[in-house]
């Protein structure tokens, strides 16, 4: 494939600097380009990078262009241009429509004509699979699962009974969306299995990483609205709900009943306990416990930073004398109070 | 389904308020409830809900009986009985027995009459399936795995050879039993296999939630006895043991060689190191790590809030001073000490 | 399967004391051991049980040969014997050669003669699958994909398109490798998708446990180098390159586009934070977060222990006044060295 700098201007939105018939034939980093490449600068850890590229044009911003010796695409937003060139690049390769003949497909179920079922799956009873939609190799779809249009499993995707995905949603391989979440009433010491009757609910545009589980409501849905985001190996628990254009990154947990706010970004490990309220627009940095309610958008954080072990061994013992050592701190304070004013009448 | 008010006080032996004929026809929260349903009370959060519910009747303790404007059924256990009552509402569909023939069952394998083995299946050789057993669809036994009767895999579900699941199992899509765990010896910086010979053994009774990982033994087997109870997204490294009815949540994990006692519950992302041992009753406090023994029942914690990104900045880097911190503090009231006594003669 | 004590001393190196002719019929613990087993003492914490064991020989260092009261084989690493020995008395069963009929392989893959791939399996288009290679029951290879000779993957495993395998790799259940990574481009509030056109790439003897994610890199590859090690539960974001021999354990993850060098250990639960370095031979205690680039090898950790509930109650509301508790000691300092001057002159 091949396009010129013009065509991916109009594509981006972008103001082009050189010459608009310059060929792009791929996308590459600012060190990897070679000749027939665009590039891009959106990470300032990057920008020196940029007079050494032999790329053939660059994606940058203002501030950036008139440093730059080459052809560019100037716009506020280069990842974005960059994400959009990259796509034209990279379109989905096309799936042919139809049901392989080694899946199963339970006769209740309904496959759009235009959808493509690939080999080894499950189609349970009641299943509607809407138009466009690829189900990947290896999917299992139980009862009643529905998959909005456009829509796309790519591999060994597990859809639990009366999950609902809405248009152009991506599961990626691994993720079980709609599994029972835990619930467990305690009788006199054993636990009795809570039946897990809601369902799990993804809107439009939402797409699920490897090994994700998103856990199916107790009484009630668990629901991910539109244009969420969500990472490999994250855990949504039972009736969490997630607010439109949410990103949630790897290793991450929502636990159960807790609602995040739309246009939250959820960092990598971060943790959100049960039955609390994120607003929207709450930022959550790596590793961080977030443990009550947040009413304030802002950026949260709780990350313990590593250190060397040794420095470690001699500083976290103290963890346990906190409140001592800020009792002795406040007894110092008034000692020494004292003592001042013991002194002031003798002088 | 429709069942009176009286056929559900007998069922969770809960005492009725109300008209004993009243009939029910669902189950949902208090806010939901419509007429028909029957909803409970077992969170102090939700009181306020109470006088507003249009719930036909409610399932609710004692203390809550008096301000109850509908029919109720009082026990000490509301959740419990509620768990009783949906599970009623809810009973499992059932499933025809026999295999599927898109599924690959090895001749020495054994499969009960009564089970039942779904689509796109492996049932390795010498695997045995009892009575009333279910495999859902993808599942994968390898070689020589035993599942007791009654037991459930709902779908997509890896059993490594030589697993053991006792009767009434339930065990969620991804997840993953009786796989190789992480035994390495070095060899001059080199890893060598550490060939992963024990088994996976789960009692009856247990529950595993989706992508989960129990790892098989090194040598010896990773033993769950009978009631245990474990989330989506959790990790038991080889050769842990874990002791009847202990619940724990969605990301957490135990680390190779420890044992966890009976009726304990660790909270979601809570890490238990390796080689260590909690006794009974011992409860872990969300992502908390557990880095030695605990030989006292009682609740643990070690969860570091999230607070204002700024409010860390300032207090974080702090960590590593806080030995230096607490000698400071010792020395300050040395000197002021000294100080005093310093003064007590001239006075 | 026998062997005498002479043969497991020459096939490990080790050196033999007693009777070169005892029959050994396997390996186990120090407690489990019976009449005819090997054992091992590795582990200082078990040397206890030396004494009693009931086992015919012992593998061990020389500092505690002189103590066993039983043949031995005397060894550096004791620890790597017994995998050797133990890989010895558990060969890895046979696989036969040949695809199986339930399978459904492209007609543009190559499997080689010797290669088996199990019942259930995709085999996409172009892949290529080297001599003795096994590829177990439920796997999905998409298109592209490349296993080198000799690997394993132990079912259920999923490889994203183009995904490359060296030789000798073993993958585990549920591991999905070659997934996308999350990239993502803000577009004024939603999240556009960045195309991830990357590979994952695993060199030789590279091991992945169960549910583990390895994404494929975003514009470049993510790149797991000659021996690399990965526990279950693991999480290798896109474009992170890990150094040969590195191990890393259970439920860490590794953010994108960070390097860990080589000869690494992470351990269970730690988490490497995004565009960050490691050099050579630095260790992660569990739990810990690395928040920047480690220039120096050695041991870094960040783990906060758990205490009791009441004692972290009281402690842990102090982290926000780490700063002012800081702060304060400062003053005090300066306050008493004030009064101390001022009583110099009063002497």
């Amino acid at each position: 494939m091949e396009m010129t700098l013009k065509s991916l201007s109009v594509l981006t939105g972008a103001t082009l600097r050189g010459d608009p018939e310059i060929a792009i034939r791929g996308v590459a980093t600012l060190q990897d380009a070679r000749p027939g490449d665009i590039t891009f600068l959106a990470n300032q850890r990057y920008r020196s990078c940029l007079a050494d590229t032999r790329a053939s044009a660059v994606i940058l911003s203002a501030e950036h262009a008139e440093a730059c010796p080459i052809a560019c695409l100037v716009t506020d937003n280069p990842y974005l241009a960059h994400a959009r060139v990259l796509t034209a690049f990279h379109p989905q390769p096309p799936v042919a429509s139809g049901v392989d003949p080694s899946s199963v497909v339970e006769p209740s179920a309904s496959v759009a004509a235009s959808a493509s079922v690939g080999p080894g799956c499950y189609i349970g009873a009641d299943v509607v699979i809407g138009e466009n939609v690829e189900i990947g190799p290896g999917c299992v779809l139980l009862r009643g699962a529905v998959v909005g249009r456009d829509s796309r499993l790519v591999a060994s995707v597990t859809l639990g009974h009366e999950t609902r995905l809405g248009e152009r949603c991506l599961i990626h391989p691994g993720a079980v969306i709609g599994s029972d979440g835990f619930g467990l009433a305690n009788d006199d010491g054993a636990w009795v299995k809570v039946p897990q009757v809601g369902r799990a609910i993804l809107g439009d545009d939402v797409e699920i990483g490897s090994c994700s589980s998103v856990d199916r409501g107790a009484i009630g849905d668990t629901v991910l609205e539109d244009g969420v985001k969500i990472d490999s190996q994250v855990h949504v628990a039972h009736n969490v709900q997630i607010g439109r254009h949410t990103a949630i990154a790897g290793c991450a947990a929502i636990a159960g009943s807790s609602k995040v706010g739309a246009y939250c970004t959820i960092a990598g490990g971060a943790g959100i306990t049960g039955h609390v309220e994120l607003t929207d627009h709450v930022h959550v940095s790596g590793v961080t416990s977030v443990t009550r309610s947040i009413r304030e958008p802002g950026l949260y954080t709780g990350t313990v930073p590593a250190m060397e072990h040794g420095v470690w061994l001699k500083n976290f013992a103290r963890l346990r004398q906190l409140d001592d050592m800020a009792r002795r701190i406040r007894k110092l304070e008034k000692a020494l109070a004292d003592l001042r004013s013991d002194e002031t009448p003798s002088q």
